[in-house]
């Protein structure tokens, strides 16, 4: 009887226990799935090859990450970029990400895009001039000795190279100057500010030698030939727009320079009819007064007057922590907030509440069509809010964010948050050149492994890639995603091919 | 004629501008009020005299903000913890925090609470052995030569000590091992699992050390003298509850310990009758099978009917990262759900979307009272919403997640968005000890500097602290925010008086 009693009971609470944990297997599979429902690329629905070729790509992912959590010291996109910029080339992840069609390429500076070994191949240009200054190198081509002020002389650079007495240290010393690549960032790159001034070399070193006309145009040509080959079809390109020179004493100004600009796109668009244009973001430096931003702003409606499909809007840039917050510029920008669309810089900084940090306000409040950076958004719940509902896109570069000291391990980039919630986001590089990544292939790799969850798949990639065609300025977005599905589904098909 | 119309134009054109100017700047205050008003602590309205000490508060804050834009090498707090911990005790904001009555202390695991120098002192006792293994220093207290096994030998602490050579020299060493402080963290600690395994040693040396009855009960009221002393009006601690023993072949049982804390809290309690007390979490290892936690669950239920005022509930501990993920328990912790409250740690972990990360899900599924850590939270956004809905406290331990190698600069700290979206923050120390650092002044430092807003002012820290009351387990409420309001009145008092 008592036996019987106590079987009863045990079996009543084996059966009330059962029930519990199957609620709470239920209830949290329900979480699992709200939560992934939320996700960036939710949206997408795969096919049945992209199914396959998604398999083989989160094979390759947990492979990756699964070694990562057992030996976190091997996991690569946790430390510092220049550590595994180069390693990461052999992974069949970065492969596949180097072939996926990626979209468009919408965050990147114009002088940035290409290697330091392009920048020196350069040098060895006949009437190249160099002069040696403390920290900086300075280049000028000229028919005679240039008249600009050198703290020490101006030399003919190939007389300079080839007296040096050691032709490899001398060119790996200007080499140098073109990358922000070294063997101890840790220890070198103490702060945010000791590797801008380093990124200050470069800008001065590479002056001279890219705005030379016959280089600038050049190196335009080859950055949309780079640009295509990592797979991007259409680019939006941010230019200071500086004054140009010639060998005969001529200077172009910035309608010129944007001219420029526009010819070598007519001959690159003629040369590779499959790509799909670029467009440029006018961008001056904001470390100046109201007065010099009033007067690029003219600047601005005349060369989107002249060029008005070459022209996608108005930025301005520099070190944003540096001071001149956009408030500064709040007339100028209202006033000309008809005439020119803007692409603002904001929230490139984690000094949370600060002038530079409120850049974010003044760019939703101007109706900014995407925001460059937006890494500090992630602290403005509200602005947050306005971004949905105003449909800005967010351009994130998860790359330089990390080399440029505003985030050491990549798994706290506030993109993971962002992927998390779907919020519209593009990938941008910056100025890939100048830390030796592809133009899109290693922010698409660090983002994909290194950011979005263990479970975000294909369909955060192609909803990525997507979200850079409908967030740009080109027009016929019908046209332009098209064509991007035909080229993923030659993806997915090469894919499955090599890799299954 | 044309005159009048080109200035009548000019009119209209500069009445316009200066109407959207001002309608922008009107819109600006707007979005920047409502970002604010989001804020943890916005509801709170500060009296006259709180005003006053806010200025005070926020003048020093400015200043050591606004420094360290200027200058980011110089800022302290977004350095490594260990470069700055005693620097900042200098700082008159540090004093004035720890001054403030900061409520209660929800996170802390019982033997990280005293400082290394109160370890090695304790290693001047009598009875003392010691074993030097490898890597490992090891201690028992006994009458005579201990039975453990050792690697080496067991010898008498102060022989060894004495015939040294270099008691200096010595005690340094031994002292390493109850810190995890290093001169050159950058380089040891390259990955949160060395730093883990460093935290090991220091576990390995106490264990044998605090395990001895009387220097369990000696540690535990010296820890909660500590703890009042930081200004802390109530505690919760976490324990494994590990075997006592004493010199006479004796050992005690989790229950038994529990019973030596709730001993030792009454004495304490007498001695100091202004402690408004504390409860225990019975907080065993995770890295251990189905039927140990069992049986952990049960023995938690016993402590609850012995000691139902001392008992808070239950959480399993140890580097989530490691393994055993909450939902292997899942069947026990359902099982037991109605028996004990939960307080479990989870999302201590950057690895996004793995296992680890999953222990949120559990956690909430669970309906902890309260989450340890909720780091990885960020990346959850239907989770962030949930622990809105059933009102979860986040227990934040800033120090802890940097000095263990989650976030190194701690400006990128989750933290920041949990303030800005007024999330149900409290902020907790897990081992100050560990890194000497007070039981709650720093982490409140490094939260109200480092972390919040420049705009985040007393409001945000007397929040903190009210929510430390609101979210622990103390069950008078009324009585305990009364005593703290009295607390609060005289601390501004006190800041005006001394700072103004």
């Amino acid at each position: 009887m008592w036996a019987t009693v106590v079987s009863l009971q045990l079996l009543v609470l084996f059966v009330i226990a059962f029930d519990d944990l199957q609620d709470a297997i239920e209830h949290r599979e329900q979480l699992l799935r709200k939560e992934l429902d939320m996700m960036l690329g939710s949206d997408i629905v795969l096919s049945d090859s992209e199914q396959k070729a998604n398999e083989i790509i989160m094979k390759l992912k947990h492979h990756e990450l699964d070694g990562g959590l057992e030996n976190p010291g091997q996991f690569n996109v946790s430390k510092h970029f220049f550590s595994y910029k180069d390693e990461i080339k052999k992974s069949p992840l970065f492969h596949i990400l180097r072939q996926m069609p990626k979209g468009a390429l919408l965050h990147t500076h114009d002088t940035g895009v290409l290697s330091p070994d392009y920048n020196l191949k350069l040098t060895y240009m006949d009437n190249l001039y160099v002069c040696f200054e403390e920290n900086d190198i300075r280049f000028h081509f000229s028919l005679d000795t240039p008249k600009d002020t050198c703290e020490t002389r101006w030399q003919l650079m190939n007389e300079a190279r080839f007296s040096s007495g050691d032709v490899e240290k001398f060119d790996a010393d200007i080499r140098s100057h073109f990358s922000l690549v070294i063997d101890n960032p840790h220890e070198v790159y103490t702060d945010i500010n000791a590797v801008w001034k380093r990124f200050q070399y470069f800008f001065i070193a590479t002056h001279g030698l890219l705005t030379y006309k016959p280089i600038w145009e050049q190196y335009f040509y080859d950055s949309l030939k780079a640009v295509r080959e990592d797979n991007i079809m259409y680019l939006e390109v941010r230019s200071v727009l500086p004054e140009l020179y010639d060998l005969y004493g001529n200077k172009y100004d910035a309608i010129a320079t944007a001219q420029s600009y526009k010819d070598v796109l007519d001959r690159f668009m003629n040369d590779y009819p499959d790509f799909y244009g670029a467009k440029l973001i006018y961008a001056p430096l904001r470390l100046v007064d109201r007065a010099t931003i009033r007067g690029k702003l003219e600047i601005a409606k005349e060369i989107k007057r002249k060029f008005p499909d070459f022209f996608a809007g108005f930025d301005i840039v520099g070190q944003e922590d540096l001071g001149a917050p956009s408030k500064t510029f709040l007339p100028e920008f209202v006033e000309y907030s008809n005439e020119v669309d803007y692409f603002f810089h904001a929230g490139e900084t984690n000094w949370n509440g600060m002038s530079t940090d409120e850049n974010l306000f003044d760019a939703i409040l101007l109706d900014t069509r995407r925001i460059g950076h937006a890494f500090a958004l992630i602290k403005h719940p509200h602005l947050l809010n306005e971004v949905v509902r105003k449909d800005i896109g967010l351009e994130v570069n998860v790359v330089s964010n990390s080399v440029l000291k505003l985030v050491e391990d990549v798994r706290n980039h506030p993109l993971a948050a962002f992927l998390a919630q779907n919020l519209p986001v593009v990938l941008g590089s910056d100025d890939n050149g100048v830390w030796e990544s592809d133009p899109l292939t290693h922010d698409f790799y660090v983002a994909f492994l290194g950011v979005s969850s263990r479970h975000a798949d294909l369909r955060v990639l192609k909803k990525l890639a997507l979200n850079s065609l409908y967030y740009s300025a080109y027009k016929n977005k019908d046209k332009i995603v098209h064509e991007f599905e035909i080229r993923w589904t030659r993806f997915i098909h090469d894919t499955i091919k090599y890799y299954r």
